[in-house]
């Protein structure tokens, strides 16, 4: 393969810090076109420098405010943070923007917050198939912490758990029947469930819900009690106590067999869809059109085709 | 690879007409495992017998109680119907289940119809990377129409267009901003435009919005004219006018080069799919323990490691 000078520009400024290289960085990774192997390539021993927080929870629970919360408190210890966030809320131009997320705009001028919006285009189970690439990227760049969000629609949950070391439920008290009705599913992914806006009614019972259904729902007992806090992003309140709860579960994953576990993980993960993606790319520059006009009128089928191809 | 009984049985099963054998082979389908395989080969010739009816637009629009009523009015002219339904109602469970469909529901004892649920994991865009493989089974089974109904989120537009010969694109009076913010790419893909829930106020306006769009979005005419209609899926007002539409579409895609140009499309997108699964089966049985390992120790990158394999 060639090296592509644009490639390499973006990889040496990614490494020198220069935050428009990170920009087009991220766009060479979303891609996944062949250029971005390169890219790929030299990013991958920041592999695991950075920690990995996966946002889930229904739609509407504060997912976006309490990311902003956790970005300005990581800023105030100078952390650098970079942050992938699924936006969904263009679905009809099919765009990828911040508009609404106020709070996060207030991040944008400061050069130790990255944040990227994915356009939920090619997604499955509510993830980019480049996520692991633009992961890199955000490494690369020296971010201490990353945080994913995703749209809290689907399989968001099962996904998320594939791509990041510390997964946080979100959710509120207006959620209680939902809350009654988590499968172990959830309950085995999440690793800290927050009760967002937690001046609302039903705070308590929301809680005490997650708590037994966490008790419950487990045959054995886990080394890593899940906490469940009660935090308000809009006001603040309870933040530092969850901040606590993040940099406890980091440390867990360090000092016990879990952490190079879920990194295994994640390489799996990875490994197959950047194959998927390599063999299709492949695989299109070989169809002809011939073979699609010979499938509409039947002359063959499907299954023979592509093991003529293939061959 | 050699014949399995179960799938000869759904084969045989299918194109008797039976019920059961409907259910097994989408089962089969869905899955998209190797042994699916026959199965497409079996029924791909009967590619193109159906109409296929995408309904899209955002959630909450009435598209199941639509849906629910086009299959009464196809059943009352003796059609077979076949009916692919996304469902992300349980994100949390990940399960699959029409409960809240209680207007689809009443065609459940119907030999006519046909109704399967698909959950929303591994989906891109919001399709399941194995509908064709299921609208092969229904075709299979005799269906004339087939009606596929996406979740509304993100990218279905787009998808929904890949797959179906006709779309139909849902909408209601409430969403009058959202239809001046519609873009010239909802614009070009949908076939029909309804506006459901017409006793609301706003109806009027509504259509003619969306027609003004129509009309601004596009810089050449069309030969298919997008006709726009306004209905009540709750009262039955204005279907059979849609269905019309829909009759009137699908003889346009017959008499006109458009029919054939979609079905290429269809069967592109189709080979695309199917060749990124079998691809993926293949690679996956290649991977080692060693090979994750040595990933997670930096001993090698993910690109050459995948290159190795792929030797």
């Amino acid at each position: 393969m060639k090296k592509n000078s644009k490639v390499s520009d973006a990889i040496a400024g990614v490494k020198r810090g220069d935050i428009a290289s990170v920009s087009r960085a991220l766009t060479l990774a979303a891609d996944g076109r062949q250029e971005a192997d390169e890219l790929l390539k030299a990013f991958f021993k920041d592999l695991g420098r950075a920690q990995k927080i996966g946002l889930c929870g229904p739609p509407g629970v504060g997912k976006s405010s309490l990311s902003s919360r956790l970005i300005s408190l990581y800023r105030k210890r100078n952390l650098k943070v970079g942050m992938l966030a699924v936006d969904p809320s263009s679905p009809i131009s099919g765009g990828s923007f911040l508009g609404d997320r106020l709070r996060i705009q207030e991040h944008i001028s400061d050069t130790g917050v990255f944040i990227r919006s994915i356009a939920s285009r090619g997604m499955v189970g509510g993830l980019s198939n480049t996520i692991f690439s633009q992961i890199h990227v955000l490494e690369a760049y020296g971010c201490d912490k990353i945080l994913i969000e995703t749209v809290g629609i689907g399989q968001d949950e099962v996904a998320i758990a594939r791509a990041a070391d510390t997964v946080v439920y979100v959710t509120t008290p207006q959620l209680g029947d939902e809350i009654q009705a988590m499968k172990a599913g959830v309950m085995e992914i999440g690793d800290l469930f927050v009760v967002n806006k937690a001046d609302l009614e039903g705070r308590d019972k929301a809680v005490s819900d997650i708590r037994s259904a966490l008790g419950l729902g487990l045959a054995a007992p886990r080394v890593w009690e899940p906490p469940v806090s009660a935090v308000s992003a809009r006001d603040g309140l309870g933040l530092e106590l969850l901040l606590a709860d993040l940099d406890r579960h980091e440390k867990y994953l360090k000092e016990t067999p879990e952490g190079r576990r879920r990194l295994k993980n994640q390489c799996r993960e990875e490994l197959s869809l950047y194959v998927s993606r390599r063999l299709y790319r492949d695989f299109l520059s070989k169809v002809s059109e011939k073979d699609i006009e010979d499938l509409v009128d039947h002359k063959i089928n499907l299954v023979d085709l592509a093991s003529e191809i293939l061959k």
